[in-house]
């Protein structure tokens, strides 16, 4: 199949094309590359004319992410709304992630008709990763899903970069004592238009609600974002198991996606997140050439050792290896 | 005075020299910038040779650190230590930060003889901070300081920046009710040595006792760190006011310093440190230079529309903008 019959099979909805599609732009070849850009612009103004709702999810191992996707979905699918599920796994860089590693839990999501799951790449280059995530998303839109949820584990850089894709962003947070640390970066809260406390069934019950109320507290005394509705962010108990408090869930999302919606605040906000993309490719290209000329790698690396070696000054050692090297003068 | 003049004055110890250098640093002008180049050349194996202790210092606004810094100088300066302390002040770029704003609270401190104050620089650039930051850092070993306090206030990247820069990092926290969320980000957590829990006094006393044994617990639930002994990271409780806790944090403040540079670490980790600023020193003159070149900055602004407006991927547009701009090739 050559590019433009992938495009518009993708367009047209077909899975096999899609997944296709997904492993083209994931590829760390020189010539899929070319081929997935090809694609690319065939199919980023199919998506842009589309209305999709991006919902980004992040919260640590073991907090029940995948159990409320699974239960987000078959609450979803149902309804007409079809559901792809994607990840930005920083596993690669550090070890041990598990995003939609447990695939075993989505099992009955994974069977449903309008459902695609799609785990994240094995062998992900650290860097690339959220690069790859905004073109796998791109290219879910083109092929019409209504809701793209997308995962993250919360490890660091990994959600600022979901919650830079994304209209709406949800933390998922387990039931703690009182007098626990919570962990949770200030910076993930900050990003936070929905709060969820898992596991609110059995034992735990109690204990969620209690969760829920410390986080709708701490969620008052942040202050006020703009692009926020009266109410948001908002902090609910739901239980996967229990399919409790799903629906609720969808509605805080969902009223607050079709709030900024015709308030022109998604619309504004995507236009940032891809002028935001754009300046951290046209970066990350000149450092990779950087990386790929030798001699310069090599001036780099003899004035780096001067610098280690406490005989020049960072800023001095910088200014001196590139000098004579780019367009723009001395400094 | 002239270059190499102010140089040896500074290495001297001479203060007046000292402050001089450090305005010639902090300038934006480009004639100041070769000047201070040309000054930390001389200065930088300076500083290399001397042993000095960096030690960090970090916390929310109001938390207690003016008042920590100062009673920390006054236990110090009479044990023969010099004391300088600096300030990166992120609140060019967030507006409302306030290190060293209130330097009434260290009036004792700047008396002292062995003692100098250097608040943040106003007007400081956003980006520029860190790097200003390291050379001003720079100057005062090569002044010849023993111990060099670097404070931060609590406010994201700073943080990060100032742990990449000292020895030793400590993060300072108020007393907190059991049930509230501490609003600490992990990331400062995993970078604290010590964590002092301020305001150990009168009515809040029994209140920081309880939330040094909360921090306690939650320290010995973070993965142990590399390059530390048994012990650390430490939570304490302190009072500036009644001057309670301040020996023994500079007890468990000194003793990991002194075992860090037994066992190499401090070496090994200035090293990386200072490769770290060149790499990011590199990285901020090339995109420097491609904002100051015209025709290139048209072409970005023009491709940046596109992808803007949902006609381009970031990625292929990143790609074409550059083409045939730097050395390396097509990507």
């Amino acid at each position: 199949m050559d590019i433009t019959s992938i495009a518009s099979h993708v367009a047209r909805g077909d899975r096999r094309a899609l997944a296709r599609a997904i492993t083209l732009v994931e590829s760390a070849r020189e010539d899929h590359r070319a081929q997935a850009e090809a694609l690319l612009a065939q199919l980023v103004p199919v998506a842009a004319a589309r209305e999709v709702l991006r919902l980004g999810l992040t919260g640590a191992p073991g907090v029940g992410k995948s159990s409320f996707i699974e239960a987000l979905g078959l609450h979803l699918v149902p309804q007409g709304l079809s559901v792809a599920v994607l990840a930005i796994d920083p596993s690669s860089q550090l070890g041990g992630g598990a995003v939609l590693g447990d695939k075993t839990r989505m099992e009955r999501l994974g069977r449903a008709k309008n459902a695609f799951i799609r785990p994240s790449p094995s062998g992900a280059q650290a860097g690339g990763v959220a690069r790859r995530s905004v073109e796998v998303l791109t290219l879910c839109e083109a092929a019409g899903f209504d809701v793209i949820l997308l995962e993250t584990v919360g490890t660091g850089q990994s959600e600022t970069a979901a919650a830079n894709m994304v209209d709406v962003f949800a933390l998922l947070v387990a039931p703690a004592g009182g007098d626990e640390l919570q962990g949770v970066k200030r910076g993930v809260m900050e990003h936070a238009d929905l709060i969820l406390v898992t596991k609110a069934d059995g034992d735990l019950h109690a204990q969620a609600l209690a969760t829920r109320g410390d986080y709708a507290n701490a969620l008052r005394l942040l202050p006020p974002r703009a692009g926020d509705p009266p109410g948001y962010p908002r902090a609910l108990a739901i239980s996967a198991r229990e399919n409790a408090g799903i629906a609720e869930a969808w509605e805080a999302i969902s009223t607050l996606a079709q709030w900024r919606r015709n308030h022109g605040i998604t619309p504004a906000r995507r236009e940032s997140q891809a002028r935001a993309a754009f300046r951290a490719e046209v970066e990350s290209i000149l450092l990779a050439r950087l990386g790929r000329d030798r001699a310069l790698a090599a001036r780099l690396a003899a004035f780096e050792e001067d610098v280690a070696l406490g005989r020049l000054s960072a800023a001095a050692a910088a200014r001196q290896a590139l000098h004579d090297i780019l367009p723009g003068g001395d400094r």
